[in-house]
């Protein structure tokens, strides 16, 4: 803990957001820039998390009918620019391999590129090409589909200004891609698939997401529909936690993924794809962090609970160590969401204060502390990072309430979280009040301003100009609650659909 | 099956050794090859295989005090320059990133690579330097140390004769990378782990392996010492399945990575890697599959039985699937090898016979026929796929016996390839002998000869150009059972250890 400022986390959210989210990064070693521009290194306890993550998503994958496969890491230059919108946009950004191997330079004493490729390879930016490449050759009939293969993978995507998580020329994903024979049933597996990140969002992440639809400008290039979650964080700016698309016969057509169904006809292929990446984690430090430092739901934290033993000398030590031992013990033998309670025992020689303030900021949702005073009375001194509440607790009692108290940190940061987005979501019906909405006081040093605007708007191009000049997008159409037409809050024409208007990541 | 020629792949292991391994993975739908030359897709059969031996191997580096973590996949050339042997051995054969873009290319109306990049990036072939380079920065102190650290990743080595699994430009592998403060320790290390991939090559894949050091020849590019895993293939040949390096202080001191120690003195540290890969499933395919297909041992097959349903009309349909569900929950709720039984139900409309060799063809251990004669008795027909043993039994006795059944399969493969190592293994003591084993007596179509030969050596320099002349390697010179001095085989001279020399994958 930073005693000058009181909070572990220096700069605090209000003073320097962004630079509170790098701090709370370093401090719970979770990750780190490598000298590879752009790429990051994940370190071992923001990898855990992202194990259990997949863990999680992967299982839902399954039980939606889907297996895991791998695909190349390279893309054929040609095969990009089968389909013209998606080489737009993706070609601006990606790393190009153009030779096979090095030579000696005679000139520098180092080396240099040698072997020119006939043709150049992209390193995978996304898989719909060589994916689709693929399933032409594998489905010729009705009875092939539908496929249902998911991947996870790394791909590169060149970015100029990149930021831990959020946004890094190298992430890691998971790739969906399937193929149907009707348009009703793709676009059925687009929305089931949305449904899933939902789920796994609100229910596991603690991160409460509206889902909807993305107007034409923002779609995935190449997609009929684009789907996505979007999330608010704690600086009230909107972050798309993850993407379903419905690509119609555009990349069936570009590739050749035709059937002969039925009746013997032959038709094109309805495909979809579907993805969420390690940008899951920046949405979840936004989401739940504080000055303190890393805040993780216990549905997902790399560690439920750290033992920190205390003593003044050997023969404490050894008594109080064996309590903790068997305390773990006890501890581990018990499952939370379909996980054993992983418990770490802390016995480094560091001082209490700096071990305790270790954790603290790496997010352990309970820090149990045992000295020879809790041990005389068979309890523990227990703390919750969620609430910071902190209590004597007899052994057996936390025993007996582990899962419930656990239970209560996830639905508490859930509440939380919902409870800030409700705070800052409102109605705007008009162009003044949108105006001041996304308008901060301090156009020099922005305060936390705005939120999601809910309006109504007729059409994306008549709304542009003012977005461009507030620098706020639409996120989504809302799929849910949003039947009733209305007014549109800038050209007053009739409208079908409220839209949520916000600043993004 | 081919009636014609009575086995389900054609050509036999025995016909043409090669074109058989590519069918049996056609036929197991394991991989195929991509349209980027040298990389594979790995199917949905063949990445389930590949998840079933990470979960085991990820299970076992975290019980030896490993943690996971993810590196860059691109390494800036000049780090690839700074240890001299290691860019000796792979820069001839790596991917190279040039360009950060495409632009439309008005000669071809296609697309070109456009923003150069300042310093070219390598696709990484293995992790040694990138990883050291943040190691650098991770290690300050001897309270710093170990680091042990695993990647799962993707690698790339630009190959120009590719094979499916057992060589491919890019495959899929795990690298352990781990920091010490002593020689001792860090040599410890490196063969703790080479145990590792001993126990699970013998446990888990049932394939016997011999560990030991490889010559100087044969290191790794910039080790001390590599040991390896070296088992033997059904055409007799061996195959390296996993190697484990003691780097010395080779990378420590081409990357500076180095930390204070108790008496404040500055020392370079001590650094290991070691891995395995895809390539594991080629050793798999090679060591138990047969001519009706692959085989494979229950502890890590993505499915352990198959249940199809025999019947001639809907209302026996209906009977049989309901009788066929019930046992399926019931197989489900076993657990074997820490890992709950996994059973795949077939009702395709397909005729018996093609469904039947379509899992005789996958390896799946257990096949299990259920029709209204077999209900009638409340049993099963069952199959076995590693002895194609069939048999009826009740209901009661496969649920009863289910557990031990797969254990004396998983023991049975072990033992089959342990037999078949020990039969082709052979002491020898001269040069025409050893000319003679490994010489075929059809030189224009070479039968299946020779296998390991266990010689003693007294110098890798002076048999090496018997070696290359009879196309042979020295695999390792085994750990076990090899103390006794004896006399080189070639030269007379005395010699210290017995090497296992074969032709190799
Ligand atoms: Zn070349
Ligand atoms: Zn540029």
């Amino acid at each position: 803990m930073n005693k000058a400022s009181k909070t572990a986390i220096s700069p605090t959210r209000a003073e320097d957001y962004p630079e509170w989210y790098q701090q709370v990064i370093r401090h719970a070693d979770l990750a780190e820039n490598s000298p590879v521009r752009g790429c990051m290194v994940i370190k071992p306890w923001g990898y855990a998390l992202w194990e259990n993550m997949q863990r999680v998503l992967d299982k839902k994958f399954k039980e939606t009918g889907h297996q895991n496969a791998y695909f190349p890491l390279f893309i054929p230059m040609s095969y990009l620019e089968k389909e013209a919108e998606h080489v737009e946009g993706f070609a601006k950004e990606c790393a190009v391999v153009t030779h096979h191997r090095l030579e000696a330079d005679p000139e520098t004493g180092g080396l240099r590129p040698a072997g020119p490729l006939e043709e150049p390879l992209i390193v995978r930016p996304t898989s719909e090409t060589i994916i689709g490449a693929m399933y032409a050759k594998w489905v010729q009939s009705y009875r092939d589909l539908p496929i249902l293969i998911n991947q996870w993978a790394n791909v590169v995507r060149w970015e100029m200004r990149t930021r831990l998580f959020l946004r890094t020329a190298e992430f890691l994903w998971q790739e969906g891609h399937t193929v149907h024979a009707t348009k009703e049933e793709a676009i059925e597996e687009t929305y089931k698939m949305l449904d899933v990140y939902a789920d796994f969002a609100e229910n596991y992440m603690a991160v409460p997401v509206i889902k909807g639809e993305k107007t034409a400008g923002e779609r995935f290039p190449g997609a009929d529909i684009t789907v996505s979650i979007e999330a608010m964080m704690q600086d009230r700016k909107a972050l798309q936690a993850g993407t379903s698309h419905f690509l119609g016969q555009n990349f069936s057509r570009a590739q050749e993924i035709k059937f002969q169904d039925q009746n013997s006809e032959i038709s094109y292929a309805w495909t979809t794809s579907w993805g969420v990446s390690t940008r899951l984690i920046g949405a979840l430090i936004m989401t739940h962090s504080d000055d303190d430092g890393m805040v993780i739901p216990p549905k997902i934290a790399p560690a439920h609970a750290v033992i920190l033993p205390i003593y003044r000398d050997e023969t404490q030590r050894a008594e109080v160590l064996a309590y903790c031992q068997e305390l773990k013990q006890e501890l581990s033998k018990q499952a939370y969401a379909g996980r054993a309670i992983e418990v770490e025992l802390d016995d480094r020689d560091l001082r209490g204060g700096e071990k305790k303030w270790y954790h603290v900021k790496r997010g352990v949702p309970l820090r149990i502390e045992v000295g020879p005073k809790d041990m005389a009375k068979d309890a523990v001194f227990l703390a919750r990072r969620d609430t910071g509440k902190q209590e004597s607790m007899g052994r057996a009692d936390l025993l007996a309430n582990l899962l419930s108290i656990l239970d209560d940190m996830q639905a508490n940061l859930l509440t939380r979280a919902k409870a800030m987005r409700e705070e800052f979501t409102q109605e705007i019906n008009s162009e003044a009040e949108f105006r001041k909405y996304f308008t901060p006081k301090n156009a020099d040093n922005p305060e936390f301003h705005g939120g999601f605007a809910m309006c109504y708007f007729s059409s994306e191009e008549e709304v542009q100009p003012l977005l461009d000049e507030l620098k706020v997008t639409i996120r989504c159409i809302p799929i849910d609650d949003n039947d009733t037409p209305g007014i549109c809050f800038l050209t007053g024409k009739p409208a079908e659909k409220k839209g949520v208007f916000a600043k993004a990541y």
